[in-house]
């Protein structure tokens, strides 16, 4: 596949890792790749003037680097970003975070000039390495941190080894990032009892060691967290961005946190998550009427397997609290395949097709094509 | 290894699979993943006896099913949850989630009267599947359901097609996952036109057709968007929740949304992210002043060359925008091998010990151990 001429717009460089065995193969992912973060139309679909020139990604180059295994680079246009974090993740790796034969490896934004709304989406570190150095006065070695654990100690216990490691000089002293509100050690109680530890410490030491409280739970619950750790005096705090959401994090840098953010890594391998348990039982647990997941024999790879546990975590949750959510069996299904997805799943789902009705043609073609689609499910009585 | 006696306390029963190749191999990992999930401390740390009864988790049983993959069951106590939805998933597949010999299949909660609390953390769907088919009158046959996009068409555009597939009898006509607050079509005017589109379609027909915006961004922005969209009578919205994170939504269902969710997959594979680029450069640019990442050599998988690229992009971000954010190497660093981690990142980062520490000892042998770490520490000069 030829790379396609540059778009005139400020655009997401974004490299991925794709694993494929031959040329039509390889050609065939990235026309999908280039589809799916925008448009996530088949190509014969796109109709629009503004939407082909200026929405649809484009190839920049193709690289062979390793057996079946290709570095593609992609550019996009940043104005499909909205200028928003969630938005931001979308465009980069939405969709194709669940096709296995691809992996997100780099990403360079446009330059600033071409992207003034940026700190809109990303406002980046506002401390960095300089601020926490200052805070914590230490310029010519590394820094020392360790963690107050484990959980299940009391209050009394965590900021007694808070104190202890302040005394000792070790300058960063945080939560173990399992330290929430539990019951053992409520959040208000531990913090002002450690911060007072590390104070007392600093006191006596002339040092600068500062606590640095684990922050945690709903949005609501963490601004609250954030507000009572500052008004105690607390100098950074940490949060789990994957845990949290990472637009979450970028508000809470933008609009909240006064004190430098500390990241932990947690819940950051979350896709080696079955599939059937992430969409099938978390998302109903949390609170999903409706759950979309890849069918299986679509552009995804799930199996029948899977989309058969999947749908039966959803329809017959095993949990006695819960009612059932409907399934949303979706990616690729076309009119042909009607019969076979209500022969799998049964009529107790919600059938979403996209790219199927809009490859009818124009307004009256789409109109019509929609028309006989459901005049066709209706065939299938429950 | 045997299976240990069951605690006396209500128990989120997990089940991973592991990957071992022999029996002291699995064996060595069980025993990790016993104490990863809530305590994060080698068992010889391990002296309060409170925790050992109640926060340490217990081997249920392990099974062969393939060759070198094992299932695993591990009981954890509910508490160590704190009722908190974020919690919950550090306790499910926080830090495990990192290491790839692990996989999360599935997990039972507690009997709802052994976990009364549970609905803090996990309020289930409110509507389901029920109450989709009573909002749209459809109970007997599938629902239908098809996707305005792309992204780029003007407002006016989505807003016709809306009304052309209520027209043509469709059920659930929801927006692109990639239609966010783009200046295209803004989502107040977009809203507002696809629901108006929408109620006229219903009127010429007497169906009950409904449109449903994607509600993205950060939280404060989520919640804006679902108001206004309640507001102008939208009868169910979608959200992504591994974009926008877990615990949002089950703040947003328990507190905010008066409507079912949608919820879809997209971001469902985020692991996918080559860690340097995930840590390395997506934190920093959502904001993070530091950021903790499994070190090489200890107990996560990370090879030298992935540590080595996510530290400079977290100390020379490529970014012209961006300040330089502290490197946090973590995960199994002991006192022997505080010069091999300097020699491989240089002074500029933050050393975090913690099960290194906490292994020494009692009280006073754990402040000798943490003082002689700072001591060795500043021996290395910037």
């Amino acid at each position: 596949m030829p790379a396609s001429s540059p778009g005139s717009w400020p655009a997401l460089r974004v490299t991925y890792h794709v694993t494929a065995s031959n040329q039509p193969d390889l050609d065939a992912r990235v026309e999908s790749l280039l589809l799916e973060q925008t448009v996530e139309l088949p190509r014969s679909a796109l109709r629009d003037e503004f939407v082909l020139e200026n929405i649809v990604g484009r190839l920049v180059s193709t690289k062979t680097i390793a057996d079946e295994k290709h570095a593609v680079v992609l550019d996009f246009p940043i104005s499909a970003t909205a200028n928003d974090p969630a938005q931001f993740l979308n465009v980069l790796f939405g969709n194709s975070s669940i096709q296995e034969h691809i992996a997100l490896v780099d990403f360079k934004l446009p330059a600033p000039e071409k992207w003034p709304q940026r700190e809109l989406a990303l406002p980046g570190p506002q401390f960095g390495a300089a601020g926490l150095r200052q805070i914590t006065g230490i310029h010519d070695r590394a820094l020392t941190s360790t963690a107050l654990k484990p959980i299940g100690l009391t209050t009394e216990r965590l900021a007694l080894l808070c104190g202890l490691f302040a005394s000792a000089g070790i300058d960063i002293i945080k939560d173990d990032h399992g330290l929430a509100n539990q019951s053992f050690h409520p959040f208000t109680e531990r913090v002002r009892a450690c911060q007072r530890a590390v104070r007392d410490a600093n006191r006596a030491s002339g040092r600068q060691s500062i606590y640095v409280p684990n922050l945690i739970g709903t949005p609501s619950a963490v601004l609250e967290q954030l507000k009572f750790a500052q008004d105690e005096g607390v100098c950074a705090v940490m949060i789990a961005p994957m845990l949290l959401g990472l637009p979450f994090m970028a508000e809470i840098v933008a609009n909240h946190a006064l004190v430098p953010i500390i990241a932990h890594p947690s819940f950051g391998g979350a896709t080696r998550i079955a599939p059937e348990l992430l969409y099938g039982k978390l998302f109903p647990l949390y609170g999903a009427d409706a759950t979309i997941f890849a069918n299986f024999g679509g552009r995804f790879s799930y199996s029948r397997e899977t989309c058969r546990k999947l749908a039966d975590a959803l329809t017959q949750p095993a949990d006695p609290g819960l009612i059932s959510t409907l399934p949303v069996p979706a990616g690729g299904i076309k009119y042909q395949n009607v019969a076979d997805v209500f022969a799998f799943y049964g009529t107790d789902v919600i059938l979403l097709m996209g790219g199927g009705l809009y490859e009818a043609g124009d307004d009256s073609a789409l109109y019509a094509r929609a028309v006989e689609f459901v005049r066709h499910v209706a065939e299938f009585k429950a």
